[in-house]
């Protein structure tokens, strides 16, 4: 009785509800510390202090009718103004309230900016590995997701592949950095080079493509390495931003889209954006939420635990003879498997209590996926089942 | 640049924009405390003392990566369980988490539940006058929405009517009581004679025609009227909860759907719905606010207040000669123009100041709806306005 698309989505998500359960049933055999899930990006940070503070002050300092009641379905106009001049003084913009748009999550930014733009075929092309929802979120619109094949060197995007994907349907290109699966941050060299081509392509068939720069990752970097604002390569940019990674709030589902002056339809497409939030019944991003944010626009989660997790992990796994290019932001490990078939390598970890996502999830076989947003210490006991389970591939 | 579907909302949606341009340009003139603005459904009674509270104590009691992090897609386990024992009590119903998925407020329900059920071309019934976003929640999904004509004698639904409308392309049908625009709460005969035609015509084309309730008004009722609850009416009832008005707190975008365990494919569509709040970019209610409303499940907001609202404003306009049937529930009047032409009527009451909606935008012309959630004063300075223009039309 459910619809023919959704029968599709939901034999795949027993699949995945399988895997899950399968963790749970190893950890009433073995014990739930026995047990090493790197299967989910759910941050493992706390949230920083201020954003209890700031959601108790808002509570206690501002009209409960406001602070609880609708606004604008692009959200409240003070945050948006109090974040573009946030965003203006991090990158040398300059943005106002009309560039912004609250979303719920990176993932309802998306949604909307994809209901905004999509006709019927329109072809949006990613690069592999990419998060495989974005499949899910163009077809909703009856859209075509186009991946260009993975550059395994160093995940950079395959420029060149990338390339010969782009034709008179491409509407829009998703971007990820730093990267969900790899952690991968685009260098500033790639994003120049991957805006000339976007250049040559619209003048070549006078049409728009929109670049959407989907960054929940954007402020999980490690080593001092720069993110390029990718507004400032490309005219046609869209950023999708997002706090649950940066402030540990996937839960609340709070972000926004940032739509500059200079995109083509610039008028229309914010209205759109206005209008797809709310007939998509997301209504507004949640309210409180976009309040308590506003206060906190200057803090972050504490990264260094996660470098730490990523320095133990990386630095172990490269020692048993593990090959991963050593990711630079986000909280991922994407490593080779040790056999070509990836979903096999991945029950071969389950013997060891380790769980880990195949890399065909990400458009990207022969890898598997290592979340590392987890305790230091889980991190620490699942070792020696690594080492093992490298030695068992002669390594 | 947009879609060309987007296109067309964003140019109806300047139109409503410009009626609210319209309302700051009149404040601007007279006096914000001059005009009187009807025209929106936006709670003006404060949220109970005990959301505040049970906020408070969830961010002091709780551990804050639960209370802000990830959970499974259709909400908390335990919160789900607290709303099913909740409507247990209320209704002598028998659910349990399993039969509960939180969603962004009623709107995202009805989004998640259209979603899950609808094939291209899938015909969804509603009775008008019905609030105007079902068409866009059902066309999101590439379905018709079919409108019943109104029964304007007492606006229950039109019955004879309704079954004309049913046929082998029906897959649902949203009923909205008490309902927006005219307050009308369904009666349970009505309720009794709409489900007995909904089992015979299923049984006719032996298919499953699924019955959504659309229930964000469903606290705020008076004279002590009872709204039956669906679910014991008919079996494949799918019931759409807010906390938007019982609670004032329609910024925050919490509420749930009961899915009972004997509607029709049952382990499919709760599947469905939690795949469809994922991909469409919810992936759950928002965290904070589903452990709140949790712990207070046995508070509503005053609706004394509105109940002043109501009769101050019904009784006001009856006596000067307006026809309406008077609501026992919601916060708005329905009220026949006094000419044919509703949309000029409204234009008429501008001139006084007084915004209100034209009832074809909830496909009932002749008609228009004031929302009486404000203040109390305000109503009071709008009487004499409400007489003259009554007087213009020779009452």
């Amino acid at each position: 009785m459910i619809s023919d698309k959704m029968m599709t989505y939901v034999k795949t998500s027993s699949v995945i509800r399988a895997m899950f359960e399968e963790g749970k049933r190893l950890a009433e055999i073995y014990g739930a510390e026995n047990v090493y899930d790197y299967s989910l990006g759910n941050p493992s940070v706390e949230p920083p202090a201020r954003i209890k503070e700031a959601l108790i002050d808002v509570l206690n300092e501002e009209n409960p009718n406001k602070v609880h009641g609708y606004m604008n379905n692009s959200g409240y106009e003070d945050v948006r103004e109090r974040i573009a001049l946030s965003i203006n003084e991090k990158h040398g913009t300059n943005y106002n309230a009309s560039n912004i748009v609250m979303t719920v999550g990176a993932a309802g930014g998306l949604n909307v900016i994809l209901k905004s733009l999509l006709n019927p075929g329109d072809e949006v092309i990613t690069f592999a590995p990419y998060f495989g929802e974005y499949r899910n979120y163009v077809s909703n619109y009856d859209g075509i997701l186009v991946a260009t094949p993975p550059n395994t060197e160093d995940f950079q995007p395959n420029l060149a592949e990338f390339e010969k994907r782009i034709t008179r349907k491409t509407k829009a290109v998703i971007i990820n950095s730093p990267n969900n699966p790899t952690g991968v941050v685009y260098s500033e060299e790639t994003i120049i080079k991957l805006a000339e081509i976007l250049d040559r392509k619209q003048a070549e068939y006078n049409l728009s493509i929109y670049l959407i720069s989907d960054e929940p990752y954007r402020e999980l970097v490690y080593d001092d390495v720069e993110v390029p604002y990718l507004t400032k390569y490309y005219r046609n940019t869209i950023i999708g931003y997002s706090y649950s990674k940066s402030l540990s709030l996937p839960g609340e589902r709070i972000g926004y889209l940032v739509i500059p002056d200079e995109v083509d339809d610039y008028e229309n497409l914010v209205s759109a954006a206005n209008v797809a939030t709310r007939i998509l019944g997301f209504v507004n991003a949640p309210s409180l939420i976009q309040r308590a944010v506003a206060r906190c626009l200057d803090v972050n989660v504490d990264i260094e635990i996660y470098n730490r997790n990523r320095e133990l992990l990386y630095n172990s796994l490269i020692s048993y003879g593990y090959e991963c290019v050593k990711p630079q932001g986000a909280f991922y490990l994407f490593v080779k498997a040790m056999e070509e078939d990836d979903v096999k390598f991945a029950a071969a970890a389950k013997k060891h209590n380790i769980l880990i996502v195949p890399g065909s999830s990400f458009g990207c076989p022969g890898y598997v996926r290592m979340a590392y947003c987890v305790n230091y210490d889980m991190i620490e006991r699942s070792l020696p089942g690594f080492n093992k389970l490298a030695k068992e591939y002669g390594r």
